[in-house]
């Protein structure tokens, strides 16, 4: 028996249409490519998502065809969240950090037929045109005056002319909500990435458990401003959620410098932000550098990769920001745990609070966790015992798109190839990833626990820990350091520093000092470059 | 083409199981109606849950079955909440404040099969019982020993009794998201109570919803207590959202007067508490006459019916517990509006942010609004211009359960038979309902602005305004008045409290003072009552 309740799909046009007629005249605020801030309401973005769609329309596009993106954070690249999935089609976020042939690899795979991009990407765009495959059309994002003179693009559209020329009559049409929606590659550091094909219904109940109070907590009297990029697993949804709460949403555009976010912030109010730690690590050295304090930041998501306890600690302590550390990947749309409080820690001892934030978090509703020994057997909720962390749930991928690898789930679970430990209370903290754990002497040492402790030091900007082969132990933790500009930081020092911190078998036996640590397209430290340039780096033998 | 993410059912027992793994150690607390304090954990609940359904089952309740509840808000019943629906089966709440034909009446319409009620009621269930044609079982909510030694009902069990006999192990069922899950029924004033059947994916929709920032804000960290009873509307959905959230979860049973209010607040550290203005009055009182203050409540939503302006403003300017005023219907699940504010009115002047409070506030997401003129169209949200209200979205009735009136909806959207106004913002505020208003000289005078102005003096303990006869301008007002305790309001006095408050053809003829006035069940001052007591009332001429 079925219940008598109304039946309306959830659908990504529900959320602008939400937006245009219960928070007309929020705003949205974006710095362009162009130069400039550029503001309007959420009603102006209603409007021309209608004539987005109807220009979509006519460049062919139809349900289930894939569009592409190569954009910064902005209103330009929001309109097409809404307006290619509003309209049936599916917007593919691609990574213009990406090597260039990886980018022609993707949207070749994803057949897409139209390619958005901002100005900052002619170069590239220009470069990879003709390999563009399934690509009918090429669409700038700017003005007509922005426009080149002369470019190698034979078709090359103008996004603002396309939009003036076009009808602003478009009515949303009804989808099935399991209808695909998003699309957004994982770089993976071996094979070829994959894509995962988000839906109507996954990305509107994702919405709602990230701008639950236990998710990043947002409402419409807050301000938010994604670091985090709209080509990364959709700046962790806030673009949706920003509609569904009637935030204030401001789109960073190109510059993610402390000082161009710390301008911002301040100019617009901004209350909670979110992104990966090595960006905060930039905003918080340039207010140190230059005294500056938050008015209106209250809160900071933060994920993508650990984020170091001392960097909680300094938001919190010294600026009144609270830290919401949280985990998730492409694959789970991403957010799949919060760091966030339960009553039962009001009021105990901060130093316990800040260990408890330091882990990854709980599950939020609607999706799970479990981690699984080397037996395939769930492990019990210890918080000591790690295995491989399994996620299921509304917004956790089931298979890849267009691919030939079938058997992605385990029982129904999705294997993330993160290796965690989950405590009584549901707390999960990733020790590390599958192929970065070190195994010495038959212990696991967690990477990610060495690299923490080494960033806690004020001399320290960065640190890798990797496995180095060992006769006696199989293998040994390396550690490899930038240090923080103007400091002489001795590797004596730094090891002492590891004291009394972590288990003795555990400290490092050498540390390298380095220029430079190989970062990924998102931002993420690329260990296993790491471990191919210092392949032949012949470790010093240590007294234990 | 659809997207590749997981599928789950939104089912309720996925809230309990949530629950159950992710905040095993989070405490319900009940006061019971055998007397004294229950607590126990989400563990325990579930645990008790899975027995339940086991005992359903050997009931011979099926999926889609009815079961029918006459209960108080305790854990016994938040057992059956999550026991029935998570079968597959219906949990029917009655509403025990109903003439025992209207009882009767609606278990017969809803076809229930079993009869689950706590040791208050069983005077009325043994009356009853006998006429109750589809009920197959009489189960007593409480242990052997609480138990009758003699009932007039010959096939009455013993709750705990079943428990203990049931096997602990159960599987919660997969089933269709749209799976009926939960039925009440609405205690019109005007002909046979109607049914709404309530689904699976309506009630985490809704739950989601509620929990929302801008919802009733609900997180792990709070400790909820729904004053508002399971029996009316599924406590507004808190029972729910507890699960989902984690929260710490207080249930008051039978006793709702201030002093044990107001006991149990302090005892249990409630942050959160949700009920009816009538219910408020009362704490309010007993906390202004003993001199006490809240120590741990933070937020009260409250609904039902209107919010008196300076119910707000004690709450929150003496108490310092922030109201949300919000709205909805049994046929809306029941949240639909909430009286949150947005980001342009931070910083404003107070009295202000009052009178925005006082409306029942904007839509959330998944719920739309709009009001109607008497032609039929939508009227523009001018704040001033009032019409009926509709509504649709994903927890909106559309249609009533076993009922021949088919012409539910109009256009898709549910007429909810108030009147209202919607501001540019999107605030919504009831000015009457269709039939209380009051039609005077061509003008319609609301009734209930009316009457928040008169429980604003400082003598009036309720107020009622009715519409009465009158040659010259078709309908004139007049107030029903009950005096506070020791207060000795003079009439005059009353009627020049309301000059300058509102247009002058607005303020009642005349004023009378009475003991009582007559309430519904769920607490709703019955109008028609009043104007059938007062048909032969003789209005006195006055001077205009």
């Amino acid at each position: 028996m079925y219940g008598n309740m109304m039946q309306q799909p959830l659908l990504i046009s529900s959320l602008l249409q939400h937006a245009e007629r219960h928070h007309r005249d929020a705003e949205i605020v974006s710095r362009r490519t162009e130069g400039g801030v550029f503001r309007y309401t959420y009603a102006d973005l209603a409007a021309r998502c209608r004539r987005l769609a109807n220009v979509l329309q006519g460049l062919g596009i139809q349900q289930g065809s894939r569009v592409g993106t190569l954009a910064w954070n902005g209103y330009r690249h929001m309109e097409l969240y809404y307006a290619v999935s509003g309209h049936g089609a599916v917007v593919h976020t691609l990574n213009p950090r990406l090597h260039p042939d990886q980018v022609v690899w993707i949207a070749d795979h994803a057949q897409d037929e139209v390619l958005f991009f901002d100005t900052t990407f002619l170069p590239l765009v220009e470069a990879i045109a003709d390999r563009l495959k399934t690509v009918k059309a090429f669409v700038l994002m700017t003005e007509r005056q922005h426009m080149p003179q002369d470019s190698k693009i034979s078709n090359l559209l103008c996004y603002e002319d396309l939009l003036e020329n076009a009808s602003s009559v478009y009515a949303w049409p009804g989808l099935d909500e399991n209808s695909a929606s998003g699309l957004c590659y994982t770089s993976g550091t071996t094979g070829n990435p994959k894509g995962v094909l988000y839906s109507h219904r996954s990305t509107i109940l994702h919405s709602f458990a990230v701008a639950l109070p236990d998710g990043m907590n947002c409402s419409a009297t807050d301000t938010i401003l994604p670091v985090v990029p709209m080509f990364h697993v959709n700046a962790w949804g806030l673009p949706y959620v920003a509609c569904m709460v009637g935030a204030k949403l401001v789109l960073p555009g190109p510059n993610l410098d402390g000082q161009s976010l710390y301008t911002l912030f301040e100019a617009e109010g901004v209350t909670l932000a979110a992104g990966v730690p090595t960006i905060w690590q930039g905003l918080l050295t340039y207010m140190r550098e230059n005294g500056k304090r938050f008015t209106t930041l209250r809160r900071t998501g933060i994920g993508g990769s650990a984020c170091p306890p001392s960097m909680i600690r300094t938001f919190q302590q010294e600026y009144g920001v609270q830290v919401m550390h949280g985990w998730g990947m492409t694959e789970t749309s991403p957010l799949v745990t919060m760091g966030v409080l339960k009553d039962k820690h009001t009021g105990q001892d901060p130093e316990k609070t800040l260990a408890l934030q330091a882990k990854q978090g709980r599950a939020m509703f609607g999706v799970d966790i479990k981690v699984l020994g080397d037996d395939g057997n769930e492990i019990a909720w210890d918080g000591k015992t790690p295995g491989e962390l399994m996620v299921r749930g509304n917004w956790v991928v089931s298979s890849y798109f267009l691919s030939d690898e079938t058997a992605t789930l385990v029982d129904g679970w999705f294997p993330t190839g993160d290796v965690a430990t989950i405590d009584a209370d549901g707390y999960m903290q990733i020790t590390d990833r599958t192929k970065d754990l070190i195994k010495s002497g038959g212990e696991w040492i967690s990477s990610i626990e060495v690299e923490n402790i080494a960033v806690g030091h004020p001399g320290v900007a960065m640190a890798a820990c990797i496995a180095m082969p060992d006769l006696k132990w199989a293998e040994r933790p390396l550690l490899v350091v930038i240090r923080k500009p103007q400091m002489d930081l001795r590797e004596d020092e730094l090891l002492q520093f590891f004291e009394g911190k972590i288990a003795k078998w555990s400290i490092p036996d050498e540390v390298v000092f380095v220029d430079q640590i190989p970062l990924g397209a998102t931002g993420k430290m690329l260990k296993n470059k790491l471990r191919e340039s210092l392949a032949t780096h012949k470790m010093r033998v240590r007294a234990k």
